[in-house]
């Protein structure tokens, strides 16, 4: 059984709970981050942590704890749990109070709950044979550069997106991409140029994005930063995803239409490498 | 200290918590409906019912208790916490499972949760005084019919109006009021005609104010389901706000413009009393 980390106490998974009127619980009024874990260590943490502040920030939440104390609740699970390859989920919330849409930050302390999830990272199913897209109208509110728990609705999306035989949803506003169910959206143009939506508040800031971006120009890949429709998606030489969980996840097909021959793309998979090969050599 | 229902168990307010694996809590998969109690009766309560399974139909959320039990469950916390006027609100979500954005609701128990809220319902503040709106802009998801916990941005918005010195926010989508941060919205023309934004995606499909432009109905006063703008909304002779606690409730300045003469109108104050009377009529 797994160790959960709630509230600075370490307790088995089924002793693991919040009160009923955890904000978190009755308004949605949290925020969390996914780290992913290779050979023990975790993969882009500072990023994850930059991240959180700033949710915690735009959100007005208190983050009591320090990032000393983060990383060591991190460490501590991976260790308790023995993590090898896997992810650490982390969700803050504003914390309990008698339900009232009004809140008072100050009044309340955070509620923090931490868990591992041990599941393979490198050697996938997705990573190996690449995943089917459909597009889905993004109907999410107009904040989605805040990681906040409000996932229904990429949740349904995923769902749609399963019972239309596919492996996972690409939202689309006004008939561009904005990213997917949870990932970010990326093509490669026929020229090799890999094209990814500029951030705003439609979209989340990944950190794999990010990370990769930084990594992929490094090596003199062309990146550009536009909208693209799902019309032109459907026509790239090759599309993928990234993720903290699946790092660059190769797309073989989107509604249908087949990319790069319905096998992962030479391209994506030069990133992949890449991302994998740079991320580990900054773990934490 | 108030008693609470959780999962078939009536336990004290502090011990009542849910599993951090629940999907309410991680991806905010829940819906909610609020009761109110007068003189120890429920108000509406048939109605509430109703769209309880209305939203978990839109979801496909199960709900495993019968509405006999869902009423006795109400009537027990009534009755074990003495709540003579005040709230009992009812959450139910998919349930408890390993994090995933996918779910297989049949392989999981809902999870049901009840607690009681006591407080005036009849004099208060808000029906003597009225209160004071500011507008803020609606970038709330595209299916706000449907009852769920994804109440961040309502939260928000309420905390906006009352650092703008309002008491309550009116969400404003493309220059037109959709509703309120908990409640629908409602003007007055000159001519006495009421006017509300009629059903769609956009709004939730209020109780109070299906039961309230029945009973005025009734009583020869017309009614117009139609858009109306922030600028006609400032230009009304009244405005007023309907939901399950605060009934009918009048708004006597919008973005710092007085209504009625900064007093609860006539009409509004004409269409609570009957409100009142008549749910009363009809209380469970």
């Amino acid at each position: 059984m797994r160790t959960v980390y709630v509230n600075g106490a370490y307790v088995p998974e089924n002793e693991a709970r919040v009160s009923v009127f955890d904000r978190g619980f009755l308004f949605a009024d949290g925020i969390y981050e996914v780290a992913a874990v290779i050979g023990g260590k975790l993969i882009d943490f500072p990023a994850h942590l930059n991240r959180l502040h700033r949710s915690a920030d735009e959100l007005g939440l208190r983050v009591d704890a320090s990032n000393e104390e983060l990383l060591a609740i991190h460490r501590e699970l991976i260790s308790r749990n023995g993590i090898s390859e896997g992810v650490v989920y982390m969700q803050m919330t504003r914390g309990v109070a008698d339900r009232d849409f009004a809140y008072d930050t100050d009044s309340m302390e955070p509620t923090l709950v931490l868990f591992t999830q041990s599941r393979p990272l490198l050697e996938t199913s997705t990573s190996k044979n690449g995943m089917s897209i459909v597009s889905v109208e993004d109907i999410r509110w107009g904040r989605c550069d805040i990681k906040t728990v409000q996932l229904l609705y990429p949740s349904m999306a995923k769902m749609e997106a399963r019972s239309r035989g596919a492996d996972d949803a690409w939202l689309v506003r006004d008939g561009m991409v904005t990213e997917g169910s949870s990932s970010n959206a990326f093509i490669v143009t026929g020229n090799g140029i890999i094209v990814t939506r500029p951030l705003s508040n439609a979209i989340l800031p990944g950190i794999t994005r990010s990370a990769l971006m930084s990594y992929a120009a490094a090596t003199g890949t062309r990146i550009a930063e536009r909208t693209f429709s799902i019309e032109e998606a459907k026509d790239a030489a090759e599309a993928f995803v990234t993720s903290a969980s699946v790092f660059v996840g190769p797309v073989i097909s989107i509604d249908g239409v087949e990319l790069s021959g319905g096998k992962p793309g030479p391209v994506t998979m030069g990133l992949r490498k890449t991302y994998i090969t740079e991320s580990l050599k900054r773990a934490n």
